[in-house]
C-alpha cells in the first residue's frame, strides 16, 4: 500500500482525491500496489464528503506519519505551502504540486532539497492543467533537440474573454463579467488578466526548454486589459486571432527571452484556434519541428489527473531523477524590447504614405474610418517600435501596437 | 560511450544518424555519457556520406558487437527487419524502431521476447512521426485515467490530399498526383490511400490505451478513395471538414472496437484544424477530458527525433520496463457497424419527406441540383444505416455514406 496525503482540499484537492479513489483498480494495474489517500489537509471540515474522516487540520499528522510518501501539495501561494512543502521533502517525501506560483518562484530551491532528500518534486499540473507537456518536453523532446522556442496559450480565463470579444463582439469588461457569471475567472482575476498566472508558467517552461530558471520578476508581463473590440476585429480581417501568449526563446546571441504579451496569430497557426477556456502549448525543437500540446488547462478533473499523473509515475519507482534547475545569469538573460519581431500598428490617420514614413514599407494593412491598422513589412524591434510611434506623434497618434506571433 | 547501430540508411536512418551526431552535446548532457553511431546496416554503399566508414552490409557485424547495446530498427517492412529485431533482442540489445508493420503485427511476441531478455523494445516513432504521444499515453494519461476513445489523423499522405481537395478545389486524382510530385505520396500509394497505413497506427495506440492488441487484419479499415470533391464541400458547408480517422474505442457493452474511415469532423474540433502532411491524435480520458497532441508526422527529422527520443531513454536508464501486450479475444472485440454513430448520407433526390421516410428526422441538409446530403438526427449503426439505403433503393440512389465523427 502507498500512501498519499493531499494539502488543500479545494477545486484540484478533492478532484485528486477522487481520481485516485474512483480509478483505483485501473491504478493499481499499473503500480503493481495499491495506492490510497491517507489524510487530507484542509482549514475546513468537510462532515458530507466520503473523505471526512480523513481530514486533518495539523500539518503534523501528515508529516509525521511515516506511512505516507507521497504529498500532493494543491494549497496553492507562497505560504504555508512552501513551509509544508520544505517539511515534507526533508521528511524524505515526495512532493506533487499543481502550485506555478511556488515552482516559478522557489523552484530552484524546493528542487535542490528534493534531490539532497532524494525524493521527487514533481509538477507537471502547474502548467497546461491535465495536458501532459512537461514531462514530453523534459523527457522526449528536450533530450534529442535543441530547443528553438515555446509558445502558449497558457491561462484560461484570458483565452476565454478573448474568444467571447472575437465571437460574440463584446467590450473587455462584458467578456470578463460573463467570464466571472460562468465561473472561469475569479472575483479578483488580476492574476489572470494582467499575465501574471502565464508568466509563472511560461517560466517553468522555460526552465525546462532551456535548463535555466530566470527570474519571474523580470519577465516582461503584459495582460490583456488595454485589448479592444477594435483591434481584435482588425486582426481577425487580417487573418490573425488576439491570443495572450507566453513566449520562451532564445535570441541571435543565444540569450534566453521569456516574454507575455496578446499576439496576432496567424489562422495557419493552430494556436490561433485555441478556443475558450482550452490551453496550448507550441514547442519548436530544431529536429522535430513544430509540435503542440492542447487541453484543458484548469478545471478540477484535469488538473487532478495531472498530479495523480506525478503521484502514479513516483509510486510505480518511474520518476525520473530530480535534476536541480540552475537560475539564469543576467548575461544569459536576453530583453524582450530587443529582439526583432513582426507588429500590428494602429494609427489614427488616413495617409498611407505618413505611416510609411515612419513605419517603413507595409505589408496588410486595414483602413478603417479614419484609422489604419498595418503590420510593417519589416521586423522591427519593441524598442524601434516604440521609437517611430513617439516620433510619428508629431503626425498621427498611434492607439495599439501588438506583436505579430 | 554508449554505441548505437542503425538499421537501415534510408529517409529515418539517415535522420537518426545526423540527429545523434549534431547534437551530440546536447544528448551527453541528459545521458551523461557520449551516445556514438557505431554501425549503420545497408545494402548499399555511401561513399559520400560522412558515415561512409561505419556502413556494413551484414548485419553479424551488429549482432555479435558486444559494444553495440541499443540497434535502431528503421528499414521498414516485415522481412528482414523481423529476423534482425529477434536477433538482436536475443543478443541483449534494447531496439528502437518506427516500423508500425511491424509493431502492429508482431509487436506482441517482439515485446516478450524483449522482456524475456531484460531488454527495451520501443516505438515511439511508429505512430506520429515525432509528436510524443505514444509515451504521454501510456505514462501519463493511462496511467490515471479511464481512457474512452483515441482518434487519430494518423498519415500525412491522405491528409496532404484531403487539404488540396478541400483548399484548391481539386478532384482526389488531381490531388493524389501532387503528393506525388511534392514527394508526399510514393509511387505505390496504396498503404496510404487505403488507409493500411493508419490502421496499423492505430492498432498501436489502441493496444496502449486499452491494453490489448487486436488483430490487424480484423481492424475494418475504409481509405479516400471514394471521396468525391462534392462531399467533401457539402461537409464544408456543413461546417465540417472531411478526415481520414482512425478511432478505438470501447463501446457500451465494453469491447474494444477499431476502425479506419473517412469522417466528417466538427470545425470546433481542432482535429479539423489540422491540414497538409501534419498528424493530430486526440485522447479522452475519464478525468483529463480531450487532450491533443499535434506536429509532423513523418520525414526524416521528426521521426529521427523521436527514435532519438526512445535511443536517449534507453541510453540513460530511464525506459520503462517492457510490459508485453496481450492480444484481445474475439469476446473482447466489438464490431464497429454495430456501434451507434452520427452520419452524412448524401440521397439522389429532391424529395426531403421521401429522405426521412427511410432515415427519420433530418438534422442539417444541403440541397443541390438533385442532390439532398444530410445528417440523421439520431445516431444509427452503419449496419442500420446500410439497411436504410437498401431499402431507399426503391425510391433513390445513395452515392455517400461518410460517418460524422
Amino acid at each position: 500500500m502507498i500512501n498519499v496525503a493531499v494539502l488543500g482540499f479545494g477545486v484540484v484537492g478533492s478532484g485528486t482525491a477522487a481520481l485516485i479513489t474512483e480509478n483505483a483498480e485501473l491504478i493499481k494495474n499499473k503500480v503493481g500496489d495499491d495506492v490510497y489517500v491517507k489524510r487530507i489537509l484542509d482549514l475546513r471540515d468537510f462532515p458530507d464528503s466520503p473523505f471526512a474522516d480523513r481530514i486533518t487540520h495539523d500539518i503534523n499528522d501528515i508529516i509525521n506519519d511515516k506511512d505516507i510518501s507521497i504529498v500532493c501539495e494543491v494549497i496553492g501561494g507562497l505560504h504555508p505551502a512552501y513551509e509544508f512543502t520544505v517539511a515534507a521533502l526533508n521528511a524524505g517525501k515526495s512532493v506533487v504540486t499543481s502550485n506555478k506560483e511556488i515552482v516559478a518562484t522557489l523552484g530552484v530551491e524546493l528542487l535542490e532539497i528534493a534531490a539532497k532528500n532524494g525524493v521527487s518534486y514533481m509538477f507537471e499540473a502547474a502548467v497546461g492543467g491535465g495536458i501532459p507537456v512537461l514531462r514530453p518536453l523534459a523527457e522526449d523532446l528536450a533530450t534529442v533537440n535543441r530547443i528553438e522556442r515555446v509558445d502558449g496559450i497558457l491561462n484560461g480565463t484570458t483565452n476565454y474573454i478573448l474568444t467571447r470579444m472575437k465571437e460574440d463582439g463584446a467590450s473587455f469588461a462584458d467578456a470578463l463579467a460573463g467570464a466571472q457569471k460562468n465561473g472561469y475567472a475569479e472575483a479578483d482575476p488580476s492574476a489572470d488578466i494582467l499575465g501574471k498566472d502565464t508568466c509563472r508558467k511560461i517560466c517553468i517552461l522555460g526552465a525546462i526548454a532551456f535548463g535555466k530558471l530566470l527570474d519571474v520578476k523580470g519577465i516582461s508581463t503584459e495582460g490583456i486589459t488595454a485589448l479592444t473590440l477594435f483591434d481584435i476585429e482588425n486582426a481577425e480581417k487580417m487573418g490573425y486571432s488576439v491570443k495572450l501568449i507566453g513566449s520562451a526563446f532564445k535570441d541571435d546571441s543565444g540569450k534566453i527571452v521569456e516574454l507575455v504579451r496578446p499576439c496576432l496569430v496567424n489562422h495557419a497557426n493552430p494556436l490561433s484556434r485555441i478556443n475558450d477556456v482550452f490551453n496550448g502549448v507550441s514547442v519548436r525543437g530544431n529536429y522535430v519541428g513544430d509540435v503542440m500540446f492542447y487541453g484543458r488547462g484548469a478545471g478540477s478533473e484535469p488538473t487532478a489527473s495531472a498530479v495523480a499523473s506525478d503521484v502514479i509515475r513516483i509510486a510505480s519507482g518511474a520518476a525520473v531523477k530530480t535534476v536541480p534547475w540552475v537560475p539564469a545569469t543576467a548575461e544569459e538573460t536576453g530583453c524582450a524590447a530587443d529582439a526583432p519581431a513582426s507588429y500590428y500598428v494602429c494609427a489614427e490617420t488616413n495617409d498611407v504614405s505618413l505611416v510609411e514614413k515612419y513605419f517603413g514599407k507595409i505589408d496588410k494593412l486595414v483602413a478603417d474610418n479614419g484609422k489604419i491598422a498595418f503590420i510593417p513589412a519589416n521586423k522591427l524591434s519593441l524598442n524601434a517600435v516604440n521609437k517611430a510611434v513617439a516620433e510619428a506623434n508629431a503626425d498621427f497618434a498611434v492607439s495599439a501596437v501588438i506583436e505579430v506571433l
